[in-house]
């Protein structure tokens, strides 16, 4: 995509009350338009991040069969009310609004009850069992925190899968399953190093569940974990009881102790919402029993905020190569020369139809402001095509993470681009 | 896919309450699930067609420089406030919603507001424009009809274009240019014959305005139009006066009159809303203008509804094969003779490795109701595998649309479907 035809522009300052790195980067980048506290607009920036994450995750539940769907975001009150999940003192993040009729609807915060409900159409015997359907889809929470940045959001998308299976050792074996696939996930979008699969009390259905936490300063959590074992507990939950109960010593432990962010949860819902629903099948022996049901939750910007805490400096945005809004960005050092213009405009040509998805610099505008907006949005690779380069018969690469910086031809840029 | 593993079934009955076609098929084949009325849940099937749908109105949105973002569901009172757009009496069918804070906001029924807001940031020069920019994002609209299915709904994705563009001539260009477009994306989607360009009474900013009509008893317009001619007349605005307007002579034309379905529209805005919330630039002599704007609508599922509609018969859905959710329903007949179902096995992998889609019905069920069920999933060609089609060598290859029957190798059936 040609830069001059891109409609966001990097801004020097962030709106006053941003208080959140992620948010202010993103904003200042023109990834994100900033419309109330926990409410954010994502621009054509990043909506590709966006969707880089999206494919990721998709492609990782696919690989286990899971199917996808899309369901609503108006709920109707009677199958929230059977669940007790309706009132305002049970669940304190609920947005209501009102039908024309007078009924009062709310905006769905999570949907195990529209699913289970679904669900009640399609299975009758065990041989439905078991099903896996996600789905990625915009959850709105009242929330009153909301300085997290893209972090927290009142309305974010959000990628959430269930599992129905006809007993806890089905539905424990895919629970086990989904571990691996959720660290594939977060190594996908780099933060597998600093992210723990870690273990804190389980709510209403269980007494223990797991979530991933990623160690950053930005985190509302704090985490007692062991860099080495890859073990970590919740610090809320961290406990002598805990150890026995998962049969570890701490003493075995070497921990260490840092501020995280949730990435993911996954939990054991049980039969909760099968009994209170009736989702229910037949086993062999025509026995009516209840499904047994999980639940596995991302929040992509969360997941995409949290990239960016991480991975940032002091200059702007340093996104992994795998959810880049683009690969390179070819930026083109204005030249009486036109000579250069050409060269761009080849070396952007050529990276196209090798299938690199490039950004290229073609504004009217001076180098060291292209070199502070290349910094600031991020992409991994900087082309530099110059006078210099022309003459020198190479590009200037130049890495944004480690700042190396290598010339290389057009032939051996597209090797090393599509190795 | 295989079919054993799609959770969805088919069902003999649609709800009692759901009296259009569109609906009641949908929901008989597995596509949908209605939550309540005008608002429905897309089941994997019916995700499948949505997105195809998608990619073909991103991909034609895409070639004339438009560029994709996603704005939010929740709206700040005040800026509706500005254009005069919040006051339900003027706006009929709103959603609202309230903050912890006590604040009240909206649920997006459309996002002119909050792209003229956005874009105040970014548009400063003459330089900085035209700018085409659009989403696929889900819109509420608190509707008192609903009988149409999913053609009408409270909750539904729609894509939504807005060109900013420097004065009236810039912004009717591109207006032209997007009737192309909009005849694309129609003809792309198999309504290419049934449907036309409308002129009809413009609203509050421009006396005419175009939108495309589908003809169909299912719609719930009614255009008076030449189907030789392509001039077409919404009913509502059919006058001596409009022929007058447009250089037309009412006895060059042979006029017939049909229901319809609005299943696009395109509005000149001008500047009401740069006005209202000072969306200005300056011009190559520093004054200060105001931009002048264009909305450009599709709804997704009333696209997707309307095709149903048109394309189905007594037995179920016929889809055109551009947004159908597989390109091939792969029959396998239950047979005692394993080789039949090593035969589905080994033209299912190589039909996916030659890149179609494929469903395959691997059920153990009776040949009948496979049929039956193939015949309401509307997949456009089946091909039968059985212990005849063995000892024939050849597949029996049924086309959804004409019934014509053909009998293919493996080889002359892959040569067919990526020729």
């Amino acid at each position: 995509m040609k830069q001059s035809q891109l409609f966001t522009k990097t801004r020097r300052e962030a709106p006053k009350d941003e208080v959140s790195k992620n948010a202010q980067l993103l904003i200042r980048a023109g990834f994100v338009h900033k419309e109330m506290a926990g409410v954010y607009s994502y621009l054509p920036l990043g909506l590709r991040v966006l969707n880089k994450i999206v494919g990721i995750i998709r492609e990782e539940l696919d690989k286990v069969g899971a199917q996808e769907m899309l369901m609503t975001t108006l709920q109707q009150k009677d199958v929230w009310e059977t669940t007790g999940r309706w009132d305002d003192t049970v669940v304190d993040d609920w947005f209501k609004t009102t039908l024309k009729s007078g009924s009062e609807l709310g905006l769905a915060f999570t949907h195990e009850e529209a699913l289970t409900n679904i669900m009640r159409t399609y299975v009758s015997s065990y041989k439905d069992l078991p099903i896996y359907a996600y789905q990625f889809q915009t959850k709105f929470r009242n929330e009153m925190r909301a300085k997290s940045g893209i972090m927290r959001g009142k309305e974010f998308l959000m990628k959430d899968l269930y599992d129905f299976s006809i007993n806890k050792a089905e539905h424990d074996k895919f629970y086990e399953r989904m571990k691996d696939v959720y660290m594939n996930i977060f190594t996908r979008v780099g933060l597998g190093d600093r992210t723990y699969l870690t273990m804190s009390s389980g709510g209403s259905f269980s007494k223990y569940s797991f979530e991933f936490q990623t160690v950053t300063d930005a985190g509302e959590d704090v985490i007692i974990y062991d860099p080495e074992k890859r073990v970590s507990i919740n610090k809320d939950d961290y406990s002598d009881e805990i150890f026995a109960d998962f049969g570890l010593r701490k003493e075995d432990f070497n921990f260490k102790e840092a501020k995280s962010v949730e990435v993911g949860d996954i939990y054991t819902l049980g039969e909760k919402y099968s009994k209170a629903l009736g989702l229910t099948y037949k086993d062999k022996e025509g026995v009516e029993c209840s499904v047994y049901m999980g639940s596995y939750g991302i929040g992509v910007p969360r997941l995409m905020g949290t990239i960016v805490e991480v991975f940032s400096d002091t200059k702007g945005i340093v996104w992994p190569e795998s959810v880049a809004p683009f690969r390179v960005h070819l930026v083109e050092i204005m030249s009486d020369n036109a000579d250069v213009h050409a060269e761009a405009a080849e070396l952007y040509r050529e990276l196209t139809e090798a299938g690199v998805e490039v950004l290229w610099d073609d504004r009217d505008a001076r180098a060291g402001e292209k070199f502070a907006d290349s910094d600031l949005i991020g992409i991994p690779l900087r082309v530099v095509v110059s006078e210099k380069t022309l003459a020198a018969g190479k590009f200037e690469c130049v890495n944004r993470a480690t700042g190396k910086t290598e010339h290389k031809s057009t032939s051996e840029l597209i090797g090393h681009l599509t190795a």
